[in-house]
């Protein structure tokens, strides 16, 4: 047998230490399927002067990140640094050193990807990132590898646990949006600040990586469309139940003749879907593609062991390719770097979606003729509607509908012509809906 | 770029020209993939004189198999003939010829694939057998890479669609096995001579591939216990709804300290997993592990073209392998062949389980007190009784019971006194449950 594979990693946190305990733990019957050991010998811990829930004995810990880098002893440097800038300047430094990298970095993928891809391809070493997207969850290995035969035509994921956590327990208690932050900061689900978490920025990150893979185009962040679900209210999920429908936060990208739609924005599926009960943290991706049709992977999303299981499948795989020619490995982007292409991706305003509407109507008589006439005005069919009795004593009254496909920019124009109404009182809420059928 | 790779392949029935539709219609997806073509140039068919729905002109088709297998310009024969005599003989010397072998034959590797890899590892060649389980979802793939790092606990799967899509409809229609199968036969679902299927030894064969990667042990077909669904009342899909439950045909392999559960057999699954609502012909597989805990792959699990992916993308794999280390690739059991272990399958008594359990009783005054006095005398606890009201007239009535986890023995001495009771008519219905926790 060969001697083991020696690792660094960047950053001893909650996946570090998932990832060294695992690699310990289970280390009989990981080098029982990669045919030799993997063994962490240097790790850069912030703080090196603490106790570890795991074994440090053979572990040279340091401070200095550069220690790791640029120890020529490391044949793979695992990158759990989070953030873009230091993350950045170790990778391409390790790729400089001419070792390979596993990273969790969702963020340094999404944003810095193709310089970093670029770089590994002239060094000639492997950047894997089986742990950025999904967690646990072996989508990048699916998508990459799995459905390689495949003309890829759409994907979608619940690829946030946080926001996933937060929409399952609004609909599960009934609960205002700001009171279910309140109860998962608690619990650990969100952070103190939940910003990239609620907004979509990191589902945007992860889907960005996604439409790369599944279409063989660029990465290309900064073109996301984003809209996080911090505005759904308690009415939105119980009108939704009331539909048939659950609001899950969406990361959707689609093939189109006119180019890719890539957006991150909550939405209404409907309930008998698969992913509709995906609930609680857990992820997953449903991708529907041209031979086998529909596939979905589901599994935990997070989490200091799901992370380190993706993590540790990457190291395995490095493994194996230690000995492969560089010029016929799987590409880091699925496809050959030369054969990417550069599809336009479509503003928000150029896709096409179905929609549910809400608005509140202060004086019900004549105000659904007056709505309907500015749909119809728009060529926008509608699918349902519900108009609740006025509650008594109350004037105001909910109107909701679900229209069918129509192009965004002219629901934008229905939309702006209702709130004109002198019957309809403030803003009209709008929430896409996809029926996931092929 | 390299020349495109040449393939042969040894049956053009439905997944052969799914395979070769696929190679076509998305060649040049495939080679932006794969870096490289992939082209078939050899096909042998029963019969060559008819037309087919997919170019054959730079296709050599023939009727005699072994032109292929011989033929020294391809480099990867695809085994699509079925059967284990023939496709053994052919799949052996295509081996013996130093070809590399894609096959989708799930009872040639269940029945001889310990033979087939030892003689493929001797030859340096790779079988690949992605399409032999769960047809195009890349569940291989998942258990041998995607998991590597993980110790897994079980594995349970829908891996039959033809049972599958008969148990939907029996609870769909509230119809008898007998009517839901003539249907499926109509609807090309079932096959004239369905044993294969309704019989559980399809899932058997798969079930049995699913074990050996999620454990290490060699192929033991001849070890599963083997229950089909012929015998699933429609009583039992209605008792199953009313306790919360679907009922599913299930290959369930666990690890436990004494030994590899290995079994095939209807289960109740509580309607509220993803599993329970795996519907029509669909397939599924959910599987347990230390690291990752639950994740669960879904798609289609037969079809020419959800096949044909699968095939596809075990040429794209193998042809990446074309230039690597025959010592250093992913083993064809997930574990190197010198690290499998002989792990005992236990005999089914010697399982644990929860159980259904459908009686008649004749006479219902005393009757529950005599099978309650019987189960706890074996030292079995109750979760849920239904007992019926009879129905005016009738003096039989249905008594149904759900137990907490007992061994198989112990439960099967239990029934054998119920059954000799006076009050209880005919034979005891044993259902074995399965919550899905970890």
């Amino acid at each position: 047998m060969l001697n083991p594979v020696k690792v660094g990693i960047l950053g001893l946190g909650t996946v570090g230490g998932g990832t060294v305990h695992i690699l310990q733990h289970n280390a009989e019957e990981i080098a029982r399927r990669a045919g030799r050991g993997i063994v962490v010998t240097h790790a850069c811990a912030k703080e090196i002067n603490q106790t570890y829930p795991y074994s440090t004995d053979n572990l040279v810990l340091t401070e200095q990140l550069i220690d790791v880098v640029n120890n020529p002893a490391i044949e793979i440097v695992v990158e759990l640094l989070g953030g873009t800038t230091i993350a950045r300047d170790m990778t391409m430094q390790a790729i400089a050193n001419g070792k390979h990298v596993v990273t969790a970095n969702k963020a340094l993928i999404a944003k810095h990807g193709n310089e970093i891809f670029a770089a590994a391809q002239q060094q000639g070493v492997i950047v894997a990132f089986e742990a950025a997207v999904a967690g646990g969850i072996p989508i990048i290995k699916a998508v990459r590898e799995g459905l390689a035969a495949n003309k890829i035509e759409w994907v979608v994921g619940i690829i946030n646990g946080t926001s996933n956590f937060i929409l399952s327990a609004m609909r599960d208690k009934g609960s205002e949006f700001n009171e279910v932050l309140a109860e998962a900061q608690r619990l650990g689900y969100a952070e103190k600040d939940p910003t990239f978490d609620i907004e979509g920025v990191d589902a945007a990150h992860k889907l960005t990586i996604l439409a790369s893979l599944a279409f063989g185009i660029p990465l290309q962040f900064d073109k996301v469309y984003l809209e996080g679900i911090t505005k759904i209210a308690r009415e939105d999920v119980r009108y939704a139940d009331e539909l048939g429908y659950r609001i899950k936060l969406l990361g959707i990208t689609k093939r189109t003749e006119a180019g890719i739609e890539l957006r991150v924005h909550p939405t209404f599926i409907p309930n008998r879907r698969l992913l509709a009960n995906v609930d609680g943290v857990m992820n997953a991706v449903l991708i529907q593609s041209d031979a086998l049709g529909q596939s979905l992977y589901y599994g935990a999303g997070a989490g200091a062991l799901p992370t380190g299981s993706a993590i540790v499948a990457d190291l395995v795989d490095v493994t194996r390719t230690l000995t492969t020619d560089p010029g016929n490995r799987v590409p880091h982007l699925a496809f050959q770097s030369n054969a990417l292409v550069d599809l336009p991706i479509l503003p928000i305003e150029e896709i096409t979606s179905a929609y549910y509407l809400r608005m509140t109507a202060v004086d019900t008589i004549g105000v659904m003729a007056q709505v309907t006439h500015i749909l119809s005005e728009n060529r926008i069919s509608i699918e349902a509607i519900i108009q609740k009795e006025p509650i008594s004593g109350e004037k105001q009254v909910d109107v909701v509908m679900l229209t069918h496909q129509v192009k965004e920019r002219q629901l934008n124009q229905a939309i702006q012509a209702i709130e004109h109404l002198e019957s309809i009182s403030g803003k009209v809420t709008k929430i896409r809906v996809e029926t996931l059928e092929h």
